[in-house]
């Protein structure tokens, strides 16, 4: 005899939000969630609810609650409770707490107090401890709005016809080449954690035009600074049928100010408690001014009497410096930096045709820190193979990325975003690690 | 002397799309695409335009057309045309070219043919080649499908109040222990690519009560059959504040109905094109059997007299004989096998009360195939650390891990779901291969 049940379809029932919350005063409500804090006044306590999304005033007077349990902070509770007017209250509402079970209770004490406005603690020890240091409000805050990023960012590109796709992170061949690429023992062969899904979304312009994905990549750089993880977030896009980089560098303003305005309208109450400074130019007028790389070069060299120590690359200093000019000059806090040199860009970069010393790409800095790499790519054969040979690489290695452009390839470009450095930018913070949730560095693998 | 321009946020102008032309008759159009298709006849050519989504019939006659460049298959063109009604297209019109400029010109004929219906080719030629192979029709709607999987379970994770969360995928430790996990040279130390996000989506229940996260994740199986992949795409979602793992299997089962009528909504043709059969017994009723594993297990033996090899794990071939009786018993495409033993469950199932030899933990089979893994998970440090103990684990190796434990979590649980597998099943298609863009076998890393 076959016991055969049926599990029927259903998402179970949530927390009401604040707003089904606010318009039942004076009913109970049903809520589960942890115990943030616990505050003993004479005769009643606060007890700061954390839900999934808010924290929540309730207030606890021995005699009228019923426990079932050990309450103390960080328990997970369920509890009934009767909403009631409070204007001192953030909300105008409070919850007066009338049954509460105790799901579960904590064997130890936080190791690090998180129920404060901030943490007040080593960077060190907040990541350290991150999976207890998240549950503080603002650093929770941080990862909704990365969140938010990541759904603005989708929804534009969706809309837009663009194919999400899903490209090995396993590749035999780093897209930049270069030593900063982690090595891997794939059955006893040679292989390598992807840098980025360059070759990859190439090929897939060859399929359906427009692809992007969000994923991570992995760079096996030995810097130790404020601005590199050594894993991170790549939102990454390619398009074909372009006519110049430009289009490229439209698409990008078009969805950066798109997902912007989706975080503002979305995650209002995220960005109030981080005090978050929106780009408002962007949002206002849709523009981002451009500069040629030599010529921001010069501008800073000479608008700071300082000597261009490196020819063809920006140091962090000088992107920094750039941005400032622009931001007082143009109010903007994003500039474009166009036709970096050849000599600085990968073999895939399309040469200036008037210029072949400079590359038709650019780099986007974000309020002093370049957060996109993108341009147009190489898209005919010989153009390709003679660029290789030029630069003393091995065209064999690269075979099946070549086979695109020899069985055909639309002009075509586009760009990588870092995930973790937009948000940091975004939300003004100090150092990239706190803009991942579990950021890798050269000297930490944990948590 | 400055000179900074203004770049302007805008997305380039597309393709119109079918339904734009269908209602342009008699008018001119303007479009990109790959030449698909050249067919001679006399006096004219059926040229096919592969565009991102469509394959559009063009007459192409010499004397009505102007033509700048090389045209032949697979170049990438943009062409004027007039939209002509044309009852024996598939569309009910065609497109009448009359002007056609030749963006790019392959260099070398393609290796594998690729405008047929089908691929006359082995599937190790297919991928061999698939930057190529994935320009055909059928080939590229197998992944616009898995895009609206992906699209769907987000949509309805979303609406359902997961926050989305990107892990580190170079981890310290394996999640679930044992051999098949890569290793990593990470700056002179031990690292590990993460064979699922399982530690952190349970770290993050403690922050948002409810996750999600679609990513690859790495297996060093050296299983080489038609369902395993080294590298795929989980969809994983973990939540907090359940009653039991059967929360875990209802939340599912909404999400999949919820996924699958999104696909029959927005990629009908894809569905078309791939005679694809949705499992209509869920979309109709929102049920999913269940059962629990011995009876399976039992039932499987009895049935098709069959001997139960293994005690405490399916054989590939009784997931299919089960899958089968399931079929014909209810109708049913899925079915969930529920308290699955302890032996064969990781350190952090939960028990049974009742029968600590079986989990609170269940798969779900798919035509014939397992594509989850779910259940319920240790929330309480006291048995969780027990457990590891019993089970012969070090607990200070799982230190950050266990702080989740003692500094106090709800009841929880989630899942992990192969998206390369569940499209393979959704589509019918013999080989998980088929299923993942560029997929990383025991002895494939390339292209």
């Amino acid at each position: 005899m076959i016991h055969l049940e049926k599990i029927q379809a259903s998402p179970m029932i949530n927390n009401p939000s604040l707003e089904q919350l606010a318009a039942s005063l004076n009913k109970q409500a049903v809520l589960h969630g942890s115990v943030h804090r616990i505050r003993k006044m004479s005769g009643f306590s606060f007890l700061i609810l954390r839900t999934a999304d808010s924290l929540i005033q309730c207030i606890l007077e021995p005699e009228k609650c019923h426990i079932e349990g050990l309450l103390k902070e960080e328990a997970c509770i369920r509890a009934e409770a009767t909403v009631t007017e409070e204007p001192r209250s953030r909300t105008g509402w409070e919850l007066h707490l009338t049954e509460i079970k105790v799901l579960s209770s904590p064997e130890a004490e936080m190791p690090v107090v998180i129920h404060g406005k901030e943490i007040d603690a080593s960077l060190e020890t907040i990541l350290d401890y991150r999976p207890l240091t998240l549950r503080n409000e603002k650093q929770r805050a941080v990862f909704k709005i990365q969140e938010g990023l990541c759904r603005g960012f989708r929804n534009f590109l969706e809309q837009e016809q663009f194919t999400e796709i899903h490209t090995p992170k396993i590749v035999y061949q780093g897209a930049e080449g270069g030593a900063n690429i982690f090595h891997l023992d794939y059955f006893g062969k040679d292989a390598y954690l992807a840098q980025s899904p360059q070759f990859y979304k190439q090929m897939m312009v060859g399929v359906y035009e427009r692809v992007f994905e969000i994923a991570p990549v992995f760079r096996a750089e030995k810097h130790d600074t404020a601005r590199h993880l050594n894993e991170y977030t790549s939102v990454d896009f390619e398009m074909g049928y372009i006519d110049s980089f430009t289009d490229i560098c439209r698409m990008e303003a078009a969805m950066l100010g798109s997902a912007l305005q989706f975080l503002r309208e979305k995650y209002a109450p995220e960005l109030a408690l981080l005090k978050v400074r929106l780009p408002e130019q962007l949002l206002e007028t849709g523009e981002i001014p451009s500069i040629r790389f030599h010529e921001a070069k010069q501008w800073v060299a000479k608008a700071y009497s300082r000597p261009a120590s490196e020819k063809d690359d920006f140091e962090p200093e000088e992107e920094k410096l750039l941005s400032r000019l622009i931001k007082k000059e143009t109010g903007s806090d994003f500039v474009f930096v166009t036709h970096y040199p050849t000599a600085k860009r990968p073999f895939y970069a399309c040469e200036d045709e008037g210029n072949p010393a400079v590359t038709l790409s650019f780099d986007l800095l974000f309020r002093g820190l370049e957060v996109t790499t993108g341009g147009q790519r190489i898209h005919e054969y010989s153009v390709q193979l003679e660029k290789m040979k030029r630069m003393g690489m091995d065209p064999s290695l690269f075979e099946s990325y070549l086979w695109i452009h020899r069985a055909g390839m639309p002009p075509h470009g586009g760009l990588g975003l870092g995930l973790e450095r937009f948000t940091a930018r975004l939300l003004e913070l100090d150092n990239i690690r706190q803009a991942s949730l579990f950021p890798r560095d050269i000297h930490r693998v944990t948590p």
